[in-house]
């Protein structure tokens, strides 16, 4: 992540800034309001504003004219109340906003989540920067054999290199065709007197999808939490985890009761189906279930045996 | 609007704190932050927290690392340009949560507005208060003859008598049985010691639909903006407009230069259809046009010349 | 539920038309189109329209050009694998949609749900017709003392029929009383012609809580099964659990295979907590948790407990 | 667009089928179901489902137990009173759901509606094929001098050859490389036993924004009116708009009485601004208004003049 002088200066101005508010304020997220926290090899997520602390959750839960209650305690313990029965409408009373920067396929499966509101930078209307991700070498995943959409062990030796090269070489040279085809450098300045260059709503197309982009994108705190539970998960492909992971951090800055709550009930949980309590409930009473007596599937059997810490 | 000395005492106390921020300020919304805003004869809006400010629009439509543009005029330009377009994205970067008390059928009409974080006072598991919305006289009136879904004149003399008799005293008794049904009054004091009293989710089926709730709703900016465009209209019912109206009062405040581009772009407009389009034209090329040279409709024709301020 | 002549022949004649159709039809669920399938006392639910079967599910996850797969077992595999690892999307893709009759307090908790299209009755361009909700004397619970938004026991003699009697006998005036501000019965016969009448958007006010409104409600499968999990559950109060009953019966008429899982996935299972999951295994592990030694809350504990069908 | 034989074959078992429904059925559109329809130089739509038909809407907009009205005119009146008013409900009770292949860079700006279903074809799951977009040489627009994000003048001679030969060039060698790294070409047959392959979520990021993807959209009528009127519109980028014009040619055939509504209210209509309705009075009454005299900023004027047909 390389700033320029300008932007390291604009950042450094938002973060000067000190003004008196009514509003509800989060001390620890204050501190590292505006920073970009780095992710990946150029990308990085800022957070811009926010709005409510945990505090506000309570507030809003009780509809009250005043703070929540007046006790840390029985805020906690209404927040995680709350989260366990799924009670989502005052989660959706806090609000945040962030500025990211990441690769377009990073993008285009951040997007599918909807309900975020979104402006990303546009291609139709300026030029991209020369940046594009290539993953670290202990990145370089192989088809997994297991998990259709998963990678396995890590390419080593030669392959590696090959493949490396071969992501550096085709941006390379697909961003420099761009600047061609535009006849204009990212700095806006013209290549050739002689030529009109083609409109950047269509030169855009020759990017390659690791290219990076930026959006401003914010979401309510139960959206956060959806998000964030599906995509800082071991299911999730590295490369939008490795944001996910980033925001974990801000959220624990932001909201510390609720943090807890969201690592207590979100992510570490497990979610056991009707023939899988069933299950539980036989071993409990000190039967030896199998996977044949157990009216699942193997896939489930294992997937179940292995969340539970026991053999198949 | 009754505040309680304790609601009072919880908003001064609200009101009274001041911390310092990184976060944009809107100075004019801070000065009537959480304080009640009386609309009907028991409602109010109260505005709770907001996220960003004017530039705060600037800035998401640039993807900016700082603020909007330096100079004021610039903001507001790009801003009517924005609202004049519809480009929705950066409007919705901005956010404002409200405290509501409004009439059950108020709220059922409000409600479906989709776009909104809502959260609820529950009766199933609190108490509602004795409060019911009874019109001003001068609100009154009679069913439209030429809008279905309108009013006309004002109810006079013993009938308009007759109705707010009827009003109030259905509404008091059907409260009073509700609290009979519960076997508790407001305060949660028992009535009848020999009494199991109704469960509260089953009592409020009682209570009449200009019966008070309260809620907390917090929206992004461009959907407030469409909120108020249909509901701050002549064409509402009085009874929700005079809230959307209130709450324009407070979108001057936060965001002076949005609220200009508002009034201009979506409340003194006019949508043109095709076939309006074409008459203007040709009225404006002198030709005399007609309802019956128009293509138009009769209702269209008027309402047309209407907007228009000619005579139909 | 009582249909008018008009009403009864106008199903009819829908239920009688017959028309070819390329596209996917779901038998069963044509059994039962537009026919009212009764719900409490004067309410129903009616299929009106749907789109997809259980192999557009599949169709959609694969983005294929033709069918689903070609066995009916590997589709019900994958919408099991889809459903359990919450691939939401493919299940957007199937809609149904009703035609609602329910008490304006169930319709109040039910359009929380704003996920689905909404068409309401007006009656600011209508009038209501006399239809109220009265329990059956079996639902006529008192308020719980575990749980603040629920009910215990049922009332019994005395002040039970108290109780039926002043719902009646309220809901009966404050409907007369709304024909006398109208000056005009549902019929839209005027009453008194020496009377203005009060506007419809006024009058209705008057009504109480449980008068019955109708709307169109549309929904795609995704939302229509969180719906489902949330109030066909035991924990939803009995008034709008009994429409969502009805609407689990449509859905198996409409799609058998995304019924089966969803009993299984949704209906039957249970969420476990980092610290619930890390209870089970110890308890797997043949160790004698207790609540002191589980890190949980008390309350936490007994749900636990009472989930796995184990003393507290 | 070119399908394979097995695709074919799919569509026409599909087109085959036939099955008698209750349900509302629209018979121009069951004769395009299914049929993709050539959209750029390899994308297509074809219409997968639909519910509802014009009196659909009509339907819901009385909350009615049979179908619309008796009269194809009065459901006409209807229709255009509803969208000349912004009544939107009873639009959304009609669906469409389209299968759609496109650019990457035209699918990036499409998603950016989000009140639609998605099912995007997954290149973690799957490997893409080899088809990538080349702008037709009449479309190889220079950039825009009066608008930012637009397109001026064509191409011509040595540079739109040279352009389009870098595009070809560009796409084919990442292709190639995303195979090379894959390991695998798009049948799923392995280039050389001795390597390993990438895994197929990271090989993707080679690809440029014109190689084509697949989704399942699905969408309710008045978001897709919404959708229609911001991308089959002369403002939008040529590449987009060719799908929306197809899908107005949809239009056309399921509801042929929005079609006509959707041209005259939504299409060929202008949105005047409060001075902009002050300037059209102004001139109706013979005053020769001048910018100077307008309240408009230059550009505005110009805008308005254009749209009015008159000189600037």
């Amino acid at each position: 992540m390389d700033l320029t002088p300008e932007q390291r200066a604009e950042i450094d101005a938002l973060r000067a800034q000190r003004t008196e508010t009514r509003r509800a304020v989060a001390p620890a997220l204050e501190e590292i309001l505006y920073e970009p926290i780095p992710v990946l090899d150029h990308g990085f997520i800022r957070v811009i504003d926010y709005m409510g602390d945990d505090a506000a959750i309570v507030q809003a839960a009780r509809v009250s004219y005043g703070k929540g209650t007046k006790k840390a305690q029985s805020d906690a313990g209404l927040i995680a109340y709350l989260l366990r029965h799924r009670h989502t409408t005052p989660f959706e009373m806090c609000e945040i906003k962030y500025h990211v920067k990441l690769p377009i396929f990073v993008a285009r499966q951040w997007i599918r989540h909807r309900t975020a509101n979104v402006n990303e930078y546009s291609a139709r209307y300026s030029i991209l920067d020369r940046e594009y991700y290539v993953p670290d070498p202990d990145q370089l995943g192989t088809q997994s054999r297991s998990n259709r959409q998963g990678r396995g062990a890590v390419l080593e030796g030669e392959e590696a290199d090959h493949v490396l090269g071969l992501l550096r070489a085709d941006a390379e040279r697909c961003y420099t065709d761009y600047e061609v085809m535009l006849n204009e450098d990212s700095d806006g300045n013209k290549l050739d007197e002689n030529r009109a260059g083609l409109a950047r709503e269509l030169a855009r197309m020759n990017l390659t999808l690791n290219a990076y982009t930026q959006w401003y994108w914010k979401i309510d705190l139960h959206n956060l939490l959806h998000f964030l539970s599906l995509r800082a998960d071991p299911h999730a492909q590295y490369e939008i985890r490795v944001y996910a992971d980033a925001m974990v951090e801000t959220l624990r800055h932001w909201l510390p009761i609720t943090y807890e709550a969201f690592v207590n009930y979100r992510q570490g949980g497990l979610s056991l189906s009707a023939k899988g309590l069933a299950v539980v409930k036989r071993m409990l009473d000190g039967e030896a279930v199998t996977q044949e007596t157990s009216a699942m599937s193997k896939r489930e059997w294992r997937e179940l045996m292995e969340s539970l810490g026991r053999e198949a």
